[in-house]
């Protein structure tokens, strides 16, 4: 029985197989509709994210199967003080596989040892969300055709940005991805993906502080949210954060066919002016998230591909 | 594509098709069980609303489809501060309609121009809530015979109470309708109904201070709750809260075949001892309600009438 | 129509048609499948109660049907002041059955004699909560091979212990049933429990106040949280929580085919060392709680066993 736990569970042939499958998925959907008839996930989700729970309940419904858990700790037992290792006992006797969302880090990762069912890591504090990479990965695929080769930009707040990180590790596997790190400099990647990651894989990659200059090579720009509060002071926030807003005139000096990601929910770092190209594609990001959440509950669960 | 967001969105025909339907479905409800199978509904209540909610999900499992979404704003990620836009955009990706419930007037309205499934209004603040009045006049066309030629008498808080305002709106569109309006003087009709609505439409109407007097007359007795707080003072409540508590002794001056509506909940404005009365009809009101729902989302889903 | 309010609201002969459907079910879970597709079970949470919640969400789902509900007051219309008798009779045109938690004695009562559905009681306060009652026995019985004829200790807090007195009264009806009754002084089973259940129907039981001591005698040893609050003063409850805590040391005092149930959450009251000595069966005891709430909801629903 496997879990999915961090985004690097799975190599770089599982992870192509597994886009693989959610691309069929995608164009054949109906064929899909019946293959968890059955099945059952529970969406544990100790803190609140509809965006993620929602797309679990929409991925495991469209495969036929059903959905039972709970949307926060407080609607949960978790506040009689039981401990996660014996919730996850219980809830393997209520479904067939789980997607957990804990506050604390590591708690999937508890989870799964005294797990009879397969875990998802729906999400756990500031370390890992693999199932945000995998929609990362299948959205950059679907739209450029391919993994390797290019320009990935990363955009916004690049220490404390859980899915930035993650995207790194997941993309530094692939052949001739180049980074551009967009950011103030309190907000730059963290040491040791600068160190152990990026610059221990050879990977080229340059740290700078605005966005209007970096557009131009970008293949893929990934934005992310700058949170006012992690700045020391607020002039220092009025005068970096326009620098991180995209608009439709720093869209100009983009590539054609470089498309813009974004792991929601926005606030104001994409102007709504930049929803109507083209290139925006953090809306159909949502959507390849189902079809990669689909693609997942089914290998872990080992359905068969339907013929 | 359509929403649903006012009462009258709908023409007077198409509301009759929707009613022919649902009355179809009341009558033939095994033939519907599977209409909808494979399809989502996404109940997004940004604040609580059990009955109205409910009635949604019971709807679309009876015609074989499923449910995902939130009861609450708490457990939603509306708390991070996104849009309505930018919500009914990813809940787009998740379901084929959806039902939004929010405090604010227009929400919906906001959400369905940005959406790319059918949206239904399931009560925005003070403003409208089409399938509680979608399921007024199913009761009263089943319980009738017609929607036409009768007196209906709206009692309670007609200022504030907005399924008051939607259901005289909906039924100035036919023949024959006259209305006797009950309140005290400090919860009459607001003046816009009372102008633009109903002496514009040259509709017969009174307004009169005492359930009592107008009992005799009445074909549908639509009841609404008295809120304490819309009294200026105790005493003027305490004075006046009686003539509007409909109790045995009033339903003795009323015709035989006079139906009493609520739209639920109530607290004391109708006796439990009316219950019994062959002629309350509340509680069949609510089952009305699953119908005209699953008629409506069979509408706006376009899902042809089975044979 | 049937309701099931109070475990001794079905007979022995009722208990065992019961447990042999759970048993057949478990053995047979395929077979139904589909036995309920179509049927929608509410569960009416006005408390949280995740374990019993989803227990019988997992039920209803495994036999094919649907789920709708709340899971706490808050996110329900009880905060609108609607009576229960007025909610069950809204739900009643929502749903073919409802399991209703309640933190007021009597409410699942109360709710059953408006109701035109099945009512489950799935907890009323300090009061009843039959299907755990349910579970024990059908626990007891799975592994045992029968309800007479044993040694059971009951341990820890018996005097608020709502699960605890439910199982003795059920017990109590099996011949050759013997009770060993552990718990400090302070939480000694209430007076009613000693001299209307036990004595009046001459049940062989001692009371003793040390684990250790009762160990070798038990066939069943069914252990219950000792609750911080519960003590006068912190010291005793220093001096005897450890009497109460079971591990591997007081394990090995235990017969061979003695096994351990729980009803859960646990805190610390059993050690985590015990959750791998073969007798710890208080997990199996959830999934046997799956089992009997499907046979139950099909036997309320008066649903034919599939052949």
């Amino acid at each position: 029985m496997r879990h999915l736990l961090n985004p690097l569970d799975f190599s770089v042939e599982e992870i192509d197989r597994l886009l693989d499958l959610a691309a069929d998925i995608e164009h054949n959907l109906p064929k899909y509709a019946h293959v968890c008839d059955g099945k059952k996930i529970a969406t544990l989700f100790y803190e609140p994210s509809t965006r993620t729970r929602l797309s679990f309940e929409s991925a495991m419904l469209s495969l036929g199967g059903s959905v039972l858990g709970f949307s926060s700790a407080a609607s949960s037992s978790a506040a009689k003080g039981e401990s996660v290792s014996d919730t996850i006992r219980m809830i393997s006797c209520y479904a067939d596989i789980c997607a957990m969302r804990h506050p604390k880090e590591g708690a999937p990762l508890v989870a799964s040892t005294h797990s009879s069912i397969p875990v998802i890591n729906a999400g756990d504090g500031g370390h890992q969300h693999p199932t945000q990479t995998l929609t990362d990965l299948m959205t950059i695929r679907s739209l450029q055709g391919r993994l390797d080769n290019m320009t990935v930009g990363l955009c916004g707040d690049l220490k404390f940005g859980r899915t930035v990180h993650s995207l790194i590790n997941a993309l530094v596997r692939y052949p001739g991805i180049k980074f551009v790190l967009i950011s103030p400099p309190e907000l730059r990647v963290p040491e040791y993906i600068r160190e152990d990651v990026l610059a221990a894989n050879n990977i080229e990659f340059k740290e700078v502080g605005n966005l209007d200059e970096a557009m131009p090579e970008l293949d893929i720009l990934y934005m992310t949210r700058v949170q006012k509060e992690r700045f020391f002071n607020e002039e220092d926030y009025i005068r970096l954060k326009d620098c991180y807003i995209l608009d439709n005139a720093k869209m100009k000096l983009a590539k054609e066919k470089m498309f813009v990601l974004h792991p929601l929910p926005r606030v104001n770092e994409i102007s709504v002016e930049v929803d109507d190209d083209p290139r925006a594609a953090y809306f159909r990001q949502v959507q390849y998230g189902v079809y990669v959440r689909m693609a997942l509950i089914m290998t872990l669960l080992e359905v068969e591909k339907p013929c």
